[in-house]
This record gives C-alpha cells, sequence and structure tokens, in this order.
C-alpha cells in the first residue's frame, strides 16, 4: 500500500523532492573529505557521516535555494559547507561533553581519540571555508564567517553558564541561537543569497532558519527528559549526567521551594548525583509545569519560522519547510 | 653606548621598522579577541597573547605588503588573521600534545581544561575567518583556506606518523610545510597579494615564507636536542618524551645499528622511557652526525629563503627579511 502524502514525514519528503541536489551534495562531501596526506581524516569523519545524520542543514540550503529559483551550482558547495562545520562542531562537541554515544555509535573521541576529533575538526572547518570560498561570494562569506563565530560563542558562554544556577533564559537563548540556530539560519540565508532574492526574501529565510533552529533545540531539551533513545540517538538524561541547564530546568527552579533548589544545587552546581535523582528532577520538571511551558516555547517558535516564510512566493518547497516547522515539535507529541 | 646596527638582531629590527603598523595590529586584536557574551575568551586568548610570542607571522604580512608598496588598510587585518590562527592552533596543539607549558608559562589547558582551549581555539579561527572576509579578496581568501587546510592535514599527519620509525624525511618534510610552513608562507603571499603586486614577486613572497618556515621548524627541532629552556619556551627533551620522530631523530634511525634500532623502538614507538634515556638518544644523534645533518639542511633552507627574494626590488625590508633567514639559523650557531 502506498503512504498517503500527508503520511511521509516532512523531513522526507524533502529529501525526496531534493534528491539530486542531495545526490550532489554526498558526492561533494564524500570528494571532499579526502585526504592524500592523512588516512586518519576520511576514517573518523566517515564514522560520523555514515552514521546518517538527517542531513537537515544541507536540505535547508537546497530547499532555500531552489525556493528562489536558484539553478546552481553553488548551492551543493554550501551545502556541502554547512553540513562540514557541523560535523566539526560535533566532532569538538563530544571532546568537550567527554561524551561516549552519538547518534547510536560509540562516538569518534572514544574509538579514536580527542586529538583526532580536535584535528580532525579542524581539518572540516578548513575544507567549509574552501568551499564557501568557492562560491565566489563575499556576502556568503560574511555569513557563514559570522555564524562560526557566533557558534563557537555559544559554546564557549554554554560552558561557563552550564552549571550555574543563576543563569536565565535570556543567557540559554543565546546559547542556544550558538549552538543549533545559528547554522540553521545561515543555511537558509546563504541559500536565499546565493539565489540573489530580494533583501526581504532573505531576511524571511534568515528568521525562518533562526526560528526553526531555536523550536528544534528547545525540543532536544525535552526530549532529553522523556523521549526513547533509539529516537533521538542519544540517552535519556545525558543533559542531567552532563550538568547541563536546559529550559526545563531553568524553568523548574525558578519556581523551586528550598529544598528544591539544594536539590538543583547539588546534581547541577556540585555534580553530586545517585540513583534515582534523574526520576526525582523528572517529577519536580512535571511538578510545576516546566515540561508544559517549554512545549509551549517549542510551538510559539514553529509557529513564528512558519509565520515568517509567508512572504516568499507560494511554492511546493515553501510548503514543505512549513510542514517541517510542525513536525520539529511533533516529535514531543 | 648605542648597539650597532648590525648587532641589532633582525627580529627587533623588523619590529622597530615596522612599530606603527604593530601598534594597529596589536589594537585590532584586543578589540576583536573580546566577546560581549562570554569573557571566558578574551581570559584564556589574553594569556596566549600578553605570553608574548614573537609577533613573528603578523610581521612577515606586514613586511611583504610594505615591501611591495602597499598602503593600507587590509595588511592590518591579514597581519592579525594570521596571529589569530596561529594562537588557535596553539591553544589546539597544547589539548593534543597535553602540553604542560608553553612560552615559558602553564599551557590555557591546565590553567582551565581542554574544553576552554578547544572552543576558544575555534572562536578565533572564526574571528580571523571574519578579518579576512573583511579585505574583500577572494584571491587571499583562498590562500589562507588551503593554508589552513594544509595546517591541521599536517598536524593529522603528524598524529599518525609521530610515532612509526618508517617515517620518512618526505613525510617530515609535509608535515612540517602543514604544522609551520603553511602559515609563514601564506603570511609572506597575502601581504604581496592585497598590495596587487605582480604574479612573479607574489611567487617569490611564498617561497620565502615557505623556505623559512621549514629552516624555522628544524631549528626548533634541533633546539629540543640541545637549546636552553629560557631561549625556546620550552623543556629540552619535550619531543624526546612527547615520542616525536622529528629530523635528527628520522637521520639517526637510517644509521641506527640492531641494538639502537631496538633503543628507538622501545622509546619512540612503545614509549617506554627511563632515566638516561634522553642523554642516550643524544649521544646516538651526535654519532650517527644526525645532529649536523639537521642542521646543515636548516641553513640550506634558510639560503633558499635569502634566494628567493632577490627578485624583489632593492629595499630596506628586503634586507631584513635576508637577515631574518640568517638570524633564524644563527639560533643554533
Amino acid at each position: 500500500m502506498m503512504l498517503d502524502e500527508a503520511q511521509v514525514k516532512p523531513h522526507d519528503r524533502l529529501a525526496s523532492r531534493l534528491a539530486d541536489d542531495m545526490a550532489a551534495v554526498n558526492e561533494m562531501i564524500a570528494e571532499r573529505m579526502a585526504s592524500e596526506h592523512a588516512p586518519r581524516i576520511p576514517q573518523v569523519t566517515a564514522h560520523l557521516v555514515d552514521a546518517g545524520g538527517k542531513r537537515l542543514r544541507p536540505m535547508l540550503v537546497l530547499a532555500a535555494a531552489r525556493l528562489c529559483g536558484y539553478e546552481g551550482p553553488y548551492h551543493v558547495h554550501l551545502a556541502a559547507t554547512v553540513e562540514f562545520i557541523h560535523t566539526a562542531t560535533l566532532l569538538h562537541d563530544d571532546v568537550v561533553d567527554e561524551s561516549g554515544q552519538r547518534r547510536g555509535r560509540p562516538t569518534a573521541n572514544l574509538l579514536w581519540d580527542n586529538k583526532s576529533s580536535v584535528l580532525v575538526g579542524d581539518y572540516l572547518f578548513a575544507r567549509a571555508f574552501q568551499l564557501m570560498t568557492e562560491t565566489g561570494s563575499l556576502r556568503v562569506l560574511d555569513i557563514l564567517a559570522n555564524a562560526s563565530a557566533t557558534i563557537a560563542e555559544g559554546e564557549v558562554l554554554q560552558l561557563t553558564a552550564a552549571r550555574d544556577l543563576a543563569t536565565g533564559e535570556d543567557t540559554y537563548l543565546k546559547i542556544v541561537r550558538g549552538k543549533t540556530a545559528a547554522l540553521f539560519s545561515a543555511a537558509t540565508e546563504v541559500g536565499g543569497v546565493i539565489s540573489g532574492a530580494a533583501d526581504a526574501r532573505v531576511q524571511a529565510l534568515f528568521e525562518y532558519g533562526d526560528a526553526l533552529g531555536i523550536s528544534f533545540q528547545i525540543v532536544d531539551d525535552l526530549l532529553d527528559y522523556g523521549g526513547a533513545t533509539a529516537a533521538i540517538g542519544k540517552n535519556v538524561g545525558d543533559d542531567f549526567r552532563e550538568r547541563k541547564l536546559t529550559l526545563p530546568v531553568i524553568k523548574a527552579i525558578a519556581q523551586a521551594d528550598t529544598d528544591e533548589r539544594a536539590f538543583w544545587t547539588r546534581v547541577i552546581e556540585k555534580g553530586v548525583q545517585k540513583d534515582g535523582d534523574l526520576d526525582h528532577a523528572m517529577t519536580l520538571l512535571d511538578r510545576h509545569g516546566a515540561m508544559v511551558a517549554t512545549r509551549v516555547e517549542a510551538v510559539a517558535w514553529a509557529e513564528k519560522a512558519k509565520a515568517a516564510i509567508m512572504v516568499l512566493p507560494d511554492h511546493e518547497l515553501r510548503d514543505m519547510l512549513h510542514d517541517l516547522a510542525d513536525y520539529v515539535v511533533a516529535r514531543i507529541n
């Protein structure tokens, strides 16, 4: 039996619609991650690339460019660029988080070592930079240079603020813009820019990517306190064990009484965790409606994303981007 | 008593000649390493920047540009760019090498943690990328993107080849081009490019930087088996303890008898080192003339650097670059 159009996930519909472009992107990724001199590089990278990320970021570039009527060829370079930047940040994140699992497989820093993760990440950044330079668009370079700085700044901010109970929602938003939304919004924005789209359309694409990225990250934070391992490729409670102050926790702390505050201080600030603490944390998140309030914010950002692209011309890809925003939050339904 | 011109080190003469430009570079570095959101960033960076590296790479950019008659302003951006790239690689190297000392001070990864070193390095790469984009020169971006990829590739190659006794001088040269010469040659080359110099002059500047960088690294390798701590800001025997196959060792291994080969296998490949091993290694390096042969190569590369710039116009800065090449090898006299 064929599936109804509506039953196919928006992400898969995009992948199907952009299949030819994505094949070109995958080919370029394979070609550019090779290294004549250092075979360790494709080994480490292939481990991540083959693990089959959703290729969401490159698809955003392709969708934005095609939606603006672009006929190529540089949308392919830019799609490969954002995937390289994303993969590089994953490699460095795993060193920073001391993670053991990513996308359901052991992380590169466990399979090889931290050194390989750091240096191969640097190599991918450099390769990304070469790819975008080939487009010859200084405006594209400017956008991606700024996004790269915002990403690194967000990561450092997370490092210093993550275990500080005084961290509020403003700081959380800055961190999320850095760690997730900056690359989403750069992806959609450069898709528009490379197409020569009018400023209002480029701005709409930027706002869509920004809001989608924020929604995506908030949902990820929620899933960490309740999704299944299979669905997200990481373990429930990872953020808790890594003592990250994510949005549900920030909201629960804002409502905490003295005992609860002592609990959060112990498990997050001091990092003293024992059996049953994760369950207790989840109870507190429910008690104060922190999970529900966080979900409301995720939905609001998805709505903002959908509204932003209404200024773009009526187009099959616009509809898919619209549905994608719904799908991002549907993961928590 | 005033010092004779000839008694002042070439590096200091360059610094004096380029003092106004260097002041502008230092100002730009201070301004651009700031972060509104993440104060950890300037803390980590300032620790390295204040430690007073010789600022050799930015001076190469400035000297090349001024020698080609450039009047500004983008030589300042490019000088700051190469210093940021250099500082970023130092931060990542310290994670990779698990170093405890750099420029005579504790490394950032000891003072803070590996995480900060990785992420602040990423931030500086991104800032470097922003600075060079501001120059608006796609050719400059292309050169620096390629150099960045070569640097990362050389570092990964070093990681995988460093403890393999089969590593020969060809591989060593690739590693050195990556870890040192790529940024030297990019520095002098972009100085020429930003000035709009003719191709032959740009090529000469590239060759000068390449040969100077190789000479510089070979001398560093030599000093590691005989320089004073104060002179090089690291400890004698660091490379030995980190089991790096540097040029003197590669030459000694090529001449090794069975017993000596067993020694090198134990201390480098297996990493089993005990008291007296460093002294024994130094004896072997002398016995086979490996130190002398390595020094001959360092001098030959310095001569190549000096010869390369003879196609450039007669100029006070050309003479200083000439003397700088001599000075690099004079460190081992």
